[in-house]
């Protein structure tokens, strides 16, 4: 792999996404309607659908949640954007930010200038043990699922590793979910646009107040560590650990560097792109970080020229909390075994050091697999141009980050953006 | 799209295919790693697989024939290539030639200089009447599928329409499924190693003779058009007009062309890349062509810039006979209406004017489906360097094309193949 820059720039010209939740009447297709509509709201000089030369769509299973394959050019279609060149790329939860990779390669590469990415997943119509089920073809099916892994199983062998190693307890834990949830309350398209505190004080605070006139943080804290009100999926990972099952859909505008002022004055270019696979998790030595998204975040950073001191903000794939916790070290904003401790100490809030997930993440955002790596460059986009609203950091973001896992780190895709004006 | 030469050649270097059949104790992967070594031991000059920076795979519906996803990562671990870059590309039946395309272009980008290219499909464990109902998810499924379609039924929809417009009869099609057995029996890579003629009088010619010492061409093109001996499958198309449900896998090298000397000194070079979608069948005003095919091939042409009279040997998507016939009218071999006649008069027999499908095509050779587009890359391979055996087309092959076909025409992709010492 040769981490030199792009032979040719390519930018972020127009992003949007759908509202994530559960949505019984729309499909995968109406969900990416939607966000193809957002996408080009945003493309401040408009944009003739006429331009776009080919599409790359991130997309899990809709094999398996909706019974539809060949799904690239279904959507291409329900946008009307036949007859233009239409793939599906899968990599699990990192199928998104492969997707967005494959767009990039396309421009660079010489062969097309406008590039549509999207991603997509219509997850909740299935039931969760279905959903369960479906998810695990993501690991290693024949070694690991026959042994009787599911997903939360295999994330809690990554906390009890990473807390074997370093002092962690599972109480830290939680701080990246309130933290991502008080980030999720500010988000309008977010699946649970609530914070723990207001979801505990209005749901079911009054059964652990016990006649007091309001809870406190500290009962609402013992609360979440209440195996009644948050139960243990796969110890030390409580439901509030977990990112939820979720319907979405997002979409990107890419063009060649060149030619991005004739859509806004106000491109996001993007500088650097890693990837890396990995044996499945059953193959290997260390569970405390990801080797691929180690190798991905340093090609990346390789490709871009700057380290993880210059980016200001990043979207990590938190599936768990505590693959934030390792996120944030393995691209290198932490120290190995001082992620938890920053999550603890506010540094990865929307007002710290090093902002993590000002979206709310997976965990409160919600996940639809295949959309969820592109809709984390929809955050990256809004939070780079000062557009984010109530959850915009007080700070300039000239540089910023997503990194995308599949599975438990069988896949990992980094990105870095820049901001030029 | 732009279709300007590529601004980096690439080259193939190496190329391999598993045997193709019903193998019930082999996996997607145990095939994948067959064809791998294949590919291997192709490489004139050796290939040491640390060179290798990137792995496409083109691969249908894992998901919903093994309950297998992101099988990229775990094929590339199974040959050992972990911690590259690994993403599964899904296009339905051209799953593989929009896998190869990507290799292209990441190659064209400059970020990579070797890349692997392998399509995989594991069919043969499901019941038919799932395997049929997998298929069908290629389609538009709330629309096609719900009104009663599946693939023989669509393609038999395209015969007849055709028969409509043009002077074709059912039996006209007979033609290529008993062409590309005699190619398949030549070929010891096919599911069908035997001709239609062998076919029969070994197997049920008894039925029919009636005491006649052998039976006569006359007999088994009779009992090829008799409902009892050839069964109908949907009108007009009989069981010998479908291709098979195949287990099979195929792996291409790709180098950038500078480096190809590195590895062999008889590369192929790749000189043309088409691609385009189209509507659900259900939604096209005219049937009897491919729209996605002709324009695809169109780009590929102008990108390479040769004609269709300068393709010595083409590879297409004849999942059905008629297919074959379209395909050849669709690439621009024979005029619209002409192709069935061509086929008839033996134009597209290895010793043709216009050789198509030496392999034995889909029909005989087998159609593991995100497969089959990268194993037609493998005849090419072995027909451009003059190792295709018993199959060798009789002429010297400096160009020749492959056409990859996902579902009815909603995908497809084309390239173009040059051999210059």
């Amino acid at each position: 792999m040769t981490n030199r820059p792009l032979p040719r720039g390519v930018a972020i010209v127009g992003a949007g996404m759908s509202k994530f939740g559960a949505f019984p009447d729309k499909n995968g297709r109406d969900l990416f309607v939607e966000a193809y509509k957002e996408m080009r709201r945003s493309v401040d000089k408009g944009i003739d659908p006429s331009a776009i030369e080919s599409f790359y769509l991130g997309n899990f299973s809709s094999d398996l949640f909706e019974h539809q394959g060949h799904t690239a050019p279904l959507l291409a279609d329900a946008v009307g954007l036949t007859p233009i060149p239409a793939a599906r790329v899968e990599n699990a939860c990192a199928s998104g930010a492969t997707a967005l990779r494959q767009g990039v390669m396309a421009i660079a590469s010489g062969m097309v200038d406008v590039v549509l990415v999207g991603g997509a997943e219509k997850m909740t119509n299935l039931p969760t043990s279905d959903v369960t089920d479906t998810l695990a073809t993501a690991a290693d099916v024949p070694f690991e699922i026959a042994a009787g892994f599911t997903f939360p199983g295999f994330y809690a062998a990554i906390a009890t590793a990473y807390m074997a190693r370093y002092e962690m307890k599972p109480e830290h834990l939680m701080n990246v979910a309130i933290k991502n949830h008080d980030n999720g309350a500010l988000n309008p398209n977010a699946q649970f646009g609530v914070s723990i505190q207001k979801w505990m004080e209005g749901r079911i605070a009054s059964a652990i107040t016990k006649g007091k006139p309001a809870p406190t943080w500290g009962d609402i804290w013992d609360f979440l560590h209440d195996d009644s009100a948050n139960p243990m999926i796969a110890w030390p990972l409580r439901l509030f650990d977990c990112s939820p099952i979720t319907d979405g859909a997002a979409a990107l505008l890419l063009v060649a560097e060149e030619r991005a002022k004739d859509f806004t004055d106000h491109p996001i270019h993007i500088i650097g792109s890693g990837q890396a696979s990995d044996a499945a998790l059953h193959d290997r030595a260390v569970l405390t970080s990801l080797s691929a998204a180690k190798l991905a975040a340093s090609q990346a950073y390789e490709m871009a020229g700057v380290s993880a001191n210059d980016i200001r903000i990043a979207e990590v794939h938190d599936c768990f909390t505590i693959a934030e916790v390792v996120a944030s070290e393995d691209i290198g904003f932490f120290a190995p075994g001082e992620g938890f401790k920053a999550a603890e100490d506010g540094m990865t809030a929307r007002t710290g050091a090093k902002p993590i997930n000002t979206s709310g993440g997976l965990k409160a955002k919600g996940h639809p697999v295949g959309a969820s790596g592109v809709a984390q460059v929809f955050e990256i986009w809004k939070q780079m141009r000062g557009e984010a609203g109530e959850r915009q950091v007080p700070v300039d973001v000239p540089l910023a980050m997503t990194h995308n896992v599949g599975a438990t780190g069988s896949s990992c895709v980094v990105h870095i953006y820049e901001r030029r004006n």
